[in-house]
C-alpha cells in the first residue's frame, strides 16, 4: 500500500488545536481555558465520532465536563464513543439521548443501571462491551484508545501540571492512553495555582501530557462509596466475620488480600483488633492490603496490624487520618493519597492471595452475579479480583495450599502443582426481603437475553470462586471433584432456602465429614459469642474516636 | 498499640536526604549530583537491609548506577534486597558476591542464569521468588515497595524532570512505588538540560517524584533484543507461519495480539504481506498489536495491515521509523516511543485474543518451558501473556470461539459458557543439536529439586494452552476431552521425537478426523509452497529497504 502521510494523528491533533485557538480567542492564555468557554472549545476539539473517555471513575467525576458536553451543538458533536469505567452521572447517559453520543464501552453503571438499560432497548445506545477496570485501561492501549480525554484533577499550576489529591484514580491510565497517541486531553480543576509564587501540594500528572486546563464552578463531585456505619453490621455478619477468620484466612495464613464494599467485609475489618486478636493472629494474617482507605479498617490501623495498603481510590474523610498514618498509606511529599486505579487492579490481580466480596445471587455451579432483570450495571473490579491469576508465578502459603487442595488426586493437565488465589463469596442465605441468594438460575440469563448478550453477566465463575461463606457455614468449593459435590456443597450451605432444602442431607454429612463443609461448630466457633461487642467500633463516632477525631466522616454519616 | 509515630517513613526520608546533602557538599546542586559523587550519594542514602530496585528492564540497564553500587562499601551498605525485573549485567550479581544484596525478588536474567545458580547453591543469593513482570510490579505496590529507586533515562532537566526516549520500559512502574511510599529515587541520565534555555523533548517522569539525578560517562546500556535476520529464516519456519496464518489466525479471526520473541513468529509477520495478502486476510486479522517494535513487522506495517502498536520497551534502529509512522506507534509530542511494560503487559493479558510463542520443552500434559538444568532464568512476560485472563468478561468473536470449544459438551461450572484466550506453542519437533522438543518429563521438574522451589518453574502450563503448532501440524486442545486424549494430540504433533513415534495411531488418526489434529493437508498447504520467497523481506537489508531506509539496524545487523 502507497501511503501518502503516516502521522495523520499528529496533524489532526495540530488542527483540532488550531481551531480551539480560534474560537477562543483571547478565552484562551496558555493551556488555560476560561470557564464560560468550554463548551466552545470542546465543539473545536471534537470531532464526530471521536472515541472519548470522560472521566467518570468510582469516586471521581469530571462533572463539569460532562455538563458542558451535554451543552455541545449536536450537529456539529455526534455519535461519540465514549470509553469511561463508571457511568455514574444522569449527564453520562443524557448524552446519548441528545445524540452527542452513540456508543459506549464501559465497566460500571451502578445507579444508571436501570436507565441504561431502557436507552439500550430503545436503541439509543450501542453497547460495544462491559469490562472489568484493568481490562478496560488496557483495550486503551489497543483498540479503543481515546481520541479525547476529559479528566477531573484538584489543582493545575500554569504550565498545566496537575495535582489530583487523593483520587488519583483512572486518570493516569487515561492520560497516558490519550497523550500519547495523538489525542487531547483536556482537564477541569477545582483550583489555579500560578506555579510560580504558589506550587501544586504535588504534580500527578504532568503539563507535558496535558493541552487545556479549565477552572469549574464547583469541585467536581466525589461519592463517599466505602464508607459502611458499624451500626447497621448485625449479628448474622459478626459470625459470618468470625468463619471467615477463622476459617479461612487462619486456615490459609492469608497476608496480602483484597476486600469487597459492603458491611460483611467491613464486620471482618472490625473483628481484627478484638476476635482475631484473641486467637493470636496478629501479624500472621492480614498484613497488606489493595484497598480504598476503608475507614471500618481504623481500629485494625490502630491496634497495629496493617503494614501497607495500597489504593484504587481515596474515600472522603479519611484525608487526614491518612495524612498522619502516612507509614500505612502509599502518599505523595505533601502527605495525601496517591491512589492509581491500573496498579491497584493489577495489585489486587497479582500481589494478593485472596479476594472476598458479596454477590445477589449463587446458582448451583457455583457462579455468582449482581445484575439484575432490567439492569445493566457491569461489575467494575470484582472479576479481575475475583478470578485465578493463572499468569502468577510467585509463590505463599496461601496460594500454595489452595492449589494443592484443588489438585490433590487429580492427573494430567488438571493435576500439575500450582498455586490457586483464594476467591470467597460471603452471602447470607436471603438477602434484603427474603430474596433468596442461592438459585437454580440466575437472572444473569434471562438478562443476556433481553439485552442481547453474547454471555451471561457472570459476576465470578463457578470455576474461580473457592468457597462460598453463609451463616450456615462455609463450603470449601476447592475440595469438591464433581458437578454433583459441588452442587450439594452449595445446597448444604444455603440453609433454609429452596436451594437449601432441596439438599440430599446425607451427601451433605459426608461433605462435612471430609471437611467440604464447616459448621460454625466445626470451627469452635460458638454463635452465642458471635455479638456486636466484639465489634472494635459499633458506631461511626466510635471509628472517628478510634482514629483520634482524625477521620471526619461525611456529614451524612455523623449521627452524634 | 500504642504507636508513637506513624510518619517513621517520611522521617526516615528526611534523614536520607539530610545525610546525602552533608555527604556531598558542594558536589550537589540542587538535585544534581556530579558523576564522581555517586558512590558517596548511595552510601549516604542507602541502608543496610534496604529494599532497592536497580533497574535493570528487557532492555535499558541503569548500568552506571549498578557499578557505582558495586563499589559501595559493604561495611556499611549490606544485605540489600534487590527487587528487579531482569538480571541482565554481570554488575548484578557481582552485588551478590560482595555481600551488598543478600536477597532477591526478580523475573528473568537470561544470560546469567547459570552463574546465578551457581550463586544460590553457594547460599550467596537468597531468592525471594521469580516472578512475570507484571506482577512484580504488582508487589511493588504491596509487599515488595522498593525503599530505593536506581532508574536510567535518557535525558534530565535541572528541575528533574526525565525524559526516558523510547525505552520508557519499567520507569514509571518503578518510580510511582518508590516517590509514593517514602521512598528515594536516583536517576542516571545521557544528557542534561537546564529546563530554561533547552527543553527535554517531552517528560516521563515529572521531576516532583525524582530526588536526584547523575550524569552519568557512557550512555545507558540497550540490547536489541527483538531483531532477527529474515536470512536466518527456514523454511519449515515458513511452513508452520503459515499453518499459524490459515490454520488459526484466520480460523479464529484473530485481530489483536502479541507474538513471542523469534524466528517462528518473525516467520508470520513476515508473510502477513504476502501469504496472508493471498487469502483476502487484510483488514480480517493482525489489526492491533501489544508488542515491542519488532523489525520483521515493517512489511506489514508498510503494506499498510496494521492499525496500532503498543509496546513493553522500543527496539534500537527502529527510531526513525517510528517516528516517521506516528499513526501506528504510541509515540509523545517529540515523536518518539512511549513504551510501558506495565500497561503493555496489561494490554496483552486483557485486550488481547492470542498469544504465541516458542518453547525448549513440552511434556504429554501439554506443559511447557524454556527452563534447563543448572540455570535460574524465569520467564519475564511469557506466564502473563500464556495464561487464560480469566477476569476478562468483553467478548471477541475470537475468543467466543474458543471458549466454545473448550466448553462443549461439557456440564456444571466448566460447561457455563465462556471465551478464553488462544495460547499458541510453536515449536520444530526438534531443536538445535537435535534435541526433541517433546519429553516424557520437563527438566523443569529436576531444576525443582536442584533449587529447592516450591513448584518446578512451567512457563506455560498445560491447562492454559489451546494450540501446540509443530512442522507436523496443529494439535487443538481446546477439543481435546481427557488426559490421554490430550496425550495424544501432543504425540500426534510430535514428529520423529521418541514422543512422536509412541503415538497410538488409530487414536491419533480419530484425533484428526474430529479436528483435534491437522495437517498442512489438512488446512489446504502444500508443503512445497514454504519456500523461502514467501517472505516479504529475506534479509536485513531487505527490511531496511521495505522501510524506506528509515530502520537503521545496530552495527552487528548489517551485513550488507
Amino acid at each position: 500500500m502507497d501511503r501518502l502521510n503516516w502521522n495523520t494523528k499528529a496533524l489532526n491533533r495540530a488542527d483540532r488545536l488550531a481551531r480551539a485557538r480560534h474560537a477562543l480567542g483571547t478565552r484562551l492564555d496558555g493551556k488555560l481555558v476560561a470557564t464560560d468557554a468550554v463548551v466552545p472549545l470542546l465543539e473545536s476539539t471534537l470531532e464526530a465520532g471521536d472515541r472519548v473517555c470522560l472521566e467518570g471513575n468510582n469516586q471521581k467525576q469530571a462533572d463539569f465536563l460532562a455538563r458542558s458536553l451535554r451543552a455541545v451543538d449536536p450537529q456539529q458533536v455526534h455519535d461519540l464513543h465514549m470509553v469511561q469505567s463508571v457511568l455514574a452521572l444522569p449527564e453520562h447517559l443524557d448524552l446519548f439521548e441528545s445524540g452527542v453520543a452513540r456508543r459506549l464501552d464501559f465497566s460500571f453503571s451502578g445507579p444508571q443501571g436501570a436507565r441504561l438499560a431502557n436507552l439500550v432497548s430503545a436503541r439509543r445506545i450501542e453497547i460495544g462491551a462491559i469490562h472489568t477496570y484493568l481490562e478496560l485501561f488496557a483495550r486503551y492501549f489497543v483498540d479503543l484508545t481515546p481520541k479525547v480525554a476529559l479528566v477531573a484533577a484538584h489543582a493545575a499550576d500554569a504550565q498545566g501540571n496537575l495535582y489530583t489529591g487523593p483520587n488519583t484514580e483512572d486518570t493516569p491510565a487515561i492520560v497516558e492512553a490519550t497523550a500519547f497517541s495523538g489525542g487531547i486531553v483536556i482537564a477541569q480543576v477545582n483550583e489555579l495555582v500560578d506555579g510560580a509564587t504558589t506550587k501544586l501540594p504535588r504534580v500527578d500528572i504532568p503539563a507535558d501530557w496535558v493541552d487545556f486546563v479549565v477552572k469549574a464552578p464547583r469541585p467536581n463531585f466525589i461519592e463517599p462509596l466505602f464508607t459502611r456505619d458499624p451500626a447497621q453490621i448485625s449479628e448474622i455478619q459478626v459470625l459470618m466475620a468470625m468463619m471467615a477468620i477463622k476459617g479461612i484466612y487462619a486456615e490459609y495464613g492469608v497476608q496480602r488480600l483484597n476486600h469487597g464494599i459492603g458491611f460483611d467485609t467491613a464486620a471482618i475489618e472490625l473483628l481484627l483488633p478484638t476476635y482475631a486478636e484473641s486467637l493470636g493472629l496478629k501479624g500472621k494474617i492480614c498484613r497488606h492490603w489493595a484497598l480504598n482507605p476503608h475507614p471500618a479498617l481504623i481500629p485494625a490501623i490502630e491496634a497495629g496490624w496493617v503494614e501497607s495498603i495500597h489504593s484504587f481510590g481515596s474515600e472522603l474523610g479519611m484525608e487526614e487520618y491518612i495524612r498522619a498514618r502516612g507509614d500505612v498509606f502509599f502518599t505523595g511529599a505533601d502527605g495525601s493519597l496517591r491512589s492509581n486505579r491500573a496498579f491497584c487492579q493489577a495489585a489486587g490481580h497479582y500481589a494478593c492471595d485472596l479476594f472476598i466480596g458479596s454477590t445477589l445471587q449463587i446458582d448451583l455451579d457455583g457462579n455468582s452475579s449482581t445484575a439484575t432483570l432490567g439492569r445493566i450495571t457491569g461489575f467494575g473490579g470484582a472479576p479481575n479480583m475475583g478470578a485465578d491469576a493463572r499468569g502468577r508465578r510467585h509463590a505463599s502459603p496461601a496460594w500454595l495450599k489452595a492449589g494443592r487442595e484443588a489438585r490433590a488426586g487429580r492427573t494430567g493437565a488438571a493435576g500439575t502443582p500450582r498455586g490457586q488465589k483464594l476467591v470467597v463469596q460471603m452471602v447470607e442465605t436471603f438477602r434484603e426481603h427474603m430474596q433468596p441468594a442461592f438459585v437454580e438460575r440466575l437472572d444473569a440469563w434471562t438478562l443476556q437475553e433481553q439485552a442481547g448478550m453474547e454471555l451471561p453477566p457472570i459476576m465470578i465463575y463457578g470455576d474461580d470462586v473457592t468457597h462460598i461463606l453463609t451463616e450456615e457455614g462455609i463450603a470449601n468449593l476447592l475440595l469438591v471433584r464433581n458437578d454433583e459435590e459441588r452442587e450439594q456443597a452449595i445446597r448444604g450451605v444455603a440453609g433454609y432456602t429452596p436451594v437449601g432444602l432441596a439438599r440430599d442431607r446425607r451427601m451433605v454429612e459426608n461433605l462435612r465429614d471430609r471437611g467440604v463443609i464447616r459448621r460454625p461448630e466445626d470451627l469452635g466457633i460458638d454463635p452465642r459469642m458471635a455479638t456486636r461487642n466484639l465489634l472494635a467500633a459499633r458506631s461511626m463516632r466510635d471509628l472517628s474516636d478510634a482514629s483520634g477525631g482524625l477521620y471526619r466522616p461525611p456529614a451524612r454519616f455523623r449521627n452524634w
